[in-house]
């Protein structure tokens, strides 16, 4: 153990082992390794010959802990070294730096969204650095054209939080039409009087049109979702019509628009699931928030920047809108001062999109996948054509 | 208006008048009374023959108000005449009684589930009395074997509100499984700290096994609504198989329990949806809540009394369930001081199960056709056979 500590950089310990002993789990002392690595660390320092033996097998950084399940499998891995910070939040750049050029060469990291990449951090890595593999369906935190230049592969987890985010999409649409987050205030507040006809009474969904913007794999099952809810038709916009994907939707059929301006005025519900893009960015606005029909419902569990958010604000402050419910939002985490805040009719959820235990297991097992096949030249499970 | 006012119990002003002036509505004077009525009331006061062919037409008393557009539909029928109380919250006993006194003699009544009805009532109707019809799918607020003595038809609004009530089930099955509640809460109070792989990481449904406790109407809206969200298998409780339900559930299938305790051991999710009768008072109890895995979701839209809400609060504060959904509560509103407020992972609704706008409006014009219907001795839509 002494030879472990020798190895941990000495100036992570006080924030890097702060963050992690504040999250209550046992503390680990430098870095932690798996069994492999650690028979090598413990060597190498008595013989040239077993350090060079060892240094055969690919180093994976694992900057942040993944779920428990899957730091356990690493365990079973014997084909590379994972080199593990042990820490629990977000690693800091520096942290990371430092576990690349001391524990050089590293052939991999394995991140999350909130470990962002940039020239300094792949400097540090150097030309041994084969792959990055990161738990996310996004990858706006990895600077794509440098890896490419360097010919350094990138694993990232699509598709399968699909399922858990048209579960909160269906769960939003059903909590904003029906006044889930201001019934319950009033309920907790002493407000729920006797009996009335009309109080929080929301939209139901049958017969309803709902709209989708983009029609993707993430916006075909949350329109797939509310299909038993009756609804009375899908109308979507997006690049292109998707014939495939509009058979699995009927009854009751889907509508392509291409022109977002003529499918508004007929959505009860509006549902945005599309990328965020140069095109998609801000698309959203006052005047299309205004083009909705008076007490229509918005959800969004795509990315925050495709609504001007102030514009939406505003519509909400003019009372045009039956309910919102947002999942994501700019930014995040949402600041207390935010105008969000203090609008009624508003559910807000911290990005709950993929945050289920399952699928949280099932990205961390493919993100090891990955970073395990990317170092050996081998099939990412999931790669991104850079 | 003079006679109007003159006809106008004298007694109720203060209470039903602060009411309705309380609901920041214009203002009425004494009962409101569409135009056939009131041509009578201002002219009962001159001549006995008048009079006299007025009062063939049967009168029916709107003990409060229903939703707007129903009000406003009264108007064009012609057959019957309506005595309005203008009351727009609870109607209470003693007015009821003056109005049935003083605008004797009354065929008909329209109330909802807050107006009881009782010997005292109905003897102030007195014979002339034919019909009630009430706004409401229950009628516990009815004594039937009064109404059945007197041969007094009831009218009532079963099945109309089973998609409302289903969306309600489905949008708190995903909020409690998902986390919504306590996930809020920790954004509103600035806690939502950087992405992390398990944090508000709740259950998805993907394969889950859900359990439904009655497959009757409702029951089996639900069960549908969950379908496309890739459900395992559905199991269900009551008293009898109900084959031709379990087949609009196939794939994945439904299977029947007659036993409880068999059945909640396999429910990662358990929704009830059964009516209260002496037989379902009380069935979820502690022992059968333990019966659950660990981390299952329970949402209740039926009835409180179908869950001994005690038990309920003790197998949460063990933290043996995921998240619970109710609509329904025992009793209702809840007291301000109850546990349920207490509790984490709560998602606490005021009995929203009917409240949307078209539910309710459907809900009134049934309940205005029934009254109608039944004075007139015709069928009608929804009669209760006593």
């Amino acid at each position: 153990m002494r030879l472990l500590h020798a190895l941990s950089p000495s100036s992570i310990a006080s924030s890097t082992l702060r963050a992690h002993f504040a999250s209550g789990k046992a503390p680990h002392r430098g870095p932690i390794a798996t069994s492999s690595t650690r028979r090598w660390l413990l060597l190498s320092g008595t013989t040239g010959a077993i350090r060079h033996l060892s240094v055969a097998k690919p180093r994976i950084l694992v900057a942040r802990e993944l779920t428990e399940d899957a730091m356990a499998a690493l365990e079973k891995e014997t084909r590379v070294d994972f080199i593990r910070t042990g820490i629990r939040e977000v690693c800091p750049k520096d942290t990371m730096i430092r576990y690349l050029k001391e524990s050089a060469p590293i052939s991999g990291i394995i991140l999350t969204l909130t470990e962002k990449v940039d020239q300094e951090i792949l400097d540090a890595a150097g030309p041994s650095l084969k792959a990055i593999s990161t738990m996310s369906v996004g990858y706006e935190h990895i600077p794509t054209p440098l890896l490419k230049e360097r010919s350094i592969r990138l694993g990232y987890t699509p598709d399968v939080l699909t399922d858990a985010v048209a579960e909160i999409a269906v769960g939003l649409v059903l909590a904003a039409c029906r006044k889930f987050r201001d019934a319950e205030e009033e309920l907790r507040a002493g407000k729920w009087g006797a009996w009335n006809p009309t109080w929080m009474a929301g939209m139901g969904l049958t017969g309803k049109t709902v709209g989708i913007v983009g029609l993707g794999s993430c916006g075909v099952e949350v329109a797939r979702r509310l299909v038993p809810f009756k609804v009375g038709r899908f109308v979507y916009q997006g690049t292109r019509p998707h014939a495939d994907k509009e058979r699995t939707l009927t009854p009751p059929g889907a509508t392509f628009y291409s022109s977002l301006d003529e499918m508004l005025p007929l959505c009860d519900v509006l549902v945005i699931t599309c990328a965020l893009t140069p095109q998609t960015q801000g698309i959203i606005n006052y005047g299309r928030l205004k083009l909705l029909p008076k007490g229509a419902v918005v959800v969004n569990v795509a990315r925050g920047g495709i609504v001007v958010q102030p514009d939406l604000v505003r519509v909400v402050r003019e009372g045009h809108l039956g309910g919102v419910g947002l999942d994501v939002m700019t930014p995040e985490p949402l600041p207390m001062d935010d105008e969000l805040l203090r609008l009624p009719g508003m559910t807000l959820l911290p990005h709950l999109g993929s945050a289920t235990r399952e699928t949280r297991e099932e990205m961390s097992q493919i993100t090891i996948n990955n970073a395990v096949n990317g170092v050996l030249g081998e099939p990412m499970p999931a790669e991104l054509k850079l």
